[in-house]
């Protein structure tokens, strides 16, 4: 799985039968230390999650693996939000506190 | 998924049987700010999209979950045209909208 | 699907049970502009297919679509012999013309 | 598989319900010379690994396949906890040595 | 597939039930020059090769395509040891001759 930030919307309404009733979600994946990372992907949402909110998605088969995206043609979904992650024992997301990023280490 | 635009068609006569009565599309992947972002991949193309067009494709074993892609040796497939999207509520690709479009920050 | 062209051969006598009777090529991936673009993979190649062709090939579950490779551990396969391409309506490479390629503006 | 090392954690507690039960571990890839390579995976852990352990993990499909994960939209598993490896008959990482890293040839 | 040179091993005692009697081999990538090209992978060896033999992997669910590996959580598999391969018609390994390599044209 990859962290990812939910920024925007994909509207499409002339798609594979198999995907009506699917909502699409543009997510920008993170780093570690919760910083964009150059990544996007659209996913889909299965959770009706919020813009601003952390996610962790899944790729490839596993993507069909929800109730939702089960034997569709989809190979991006939404499987949890996030309300923290740490590494090294540092908290680096908390869901209702700001934490002020440092530059990560590499 | 990731969004793309049609830019053009392959031919292949000889090629495996399953494979016979799908249509090639070629493809260049768009970033969130609707810019060319440098990939290019060849889908199948069940819906009949035009050229020009801005696509949703998936990749992998998903790309073999549509009624015409199914148990075919198919790895990247067309699955919806894209109307519109927007990050962070701003519009970044409307279909009968020209969008000047912005240096994206990452 | 990626566009390639069949550069040589590999050749392995001790193998899996499985792969006894699939030949291996290799393959160079080719850009848009019909130019080698660094990539490279060995192949499966169901179709005979000769050296200095241009073709199409699948990666991952969907090389195991066709009936040569049905249920081997192959994760790469040739899939159609390509006899044209092009890109917003310029032919890009046609199997039986010579097209001087340009710089593409990414 | 890749190595990676084990630092941290991800809490999420509103998640797909298949996921229920899944913890998930934050992972750094390490190259072969047992430094952090750059990557990072979130991956389930059906193993209870402790943080600052070396781990092998696998991604895609194959992370269904461990009892834990099985049908469940997760593509990525801790499989094993890595005791030692060595690079033409040198000892790169030993859980219980220390191994004074040099700069990997390339 | 992809080319590869076995460098070495790696140990794990505590690991997932379904991967006990998987033995694992570290591989580095090479290009086809029969040069190190920077990526490696661990991967299940079924066939028992020798360190020093250049070898094709598969990936993804292909590597649970031989018999060792059906089922097990496991994401890479040697699938034959290389007597040579070339391209262009210029042999560019022999498991039986020692090629001196040539700067790749790329």
């Amino acid at each position: 799985m990859q962290l990812a930030r939910v920024v925007g919307t994909v509207v499409s309404t002339r798609k594979d039968e198999k995907m009506v009733g699917v909502p699409f979600m543009v997510l920008r994946d993170l780093d570690l230390e919760n910083q964009l990372s150059g990544g996007s992907i659209i996913a889909a949402d299965p959770m009706g999650v919020d813009r601003g909110e952390v996610v962790l998605y899944s790729k490839g088969s596993s993507a069909r693996q929800t109730e939702m995206t089960r034997d569709r043609p989809n190979d991006a979904v939404i499987l949890g939000v996030v309300d923290q992650w740490e590494v090294g024992g540092v908290e680096k997301y908390h869901k209702f506190k700001t934490i002020t990023p440092k530059k990560s280490p590499k």
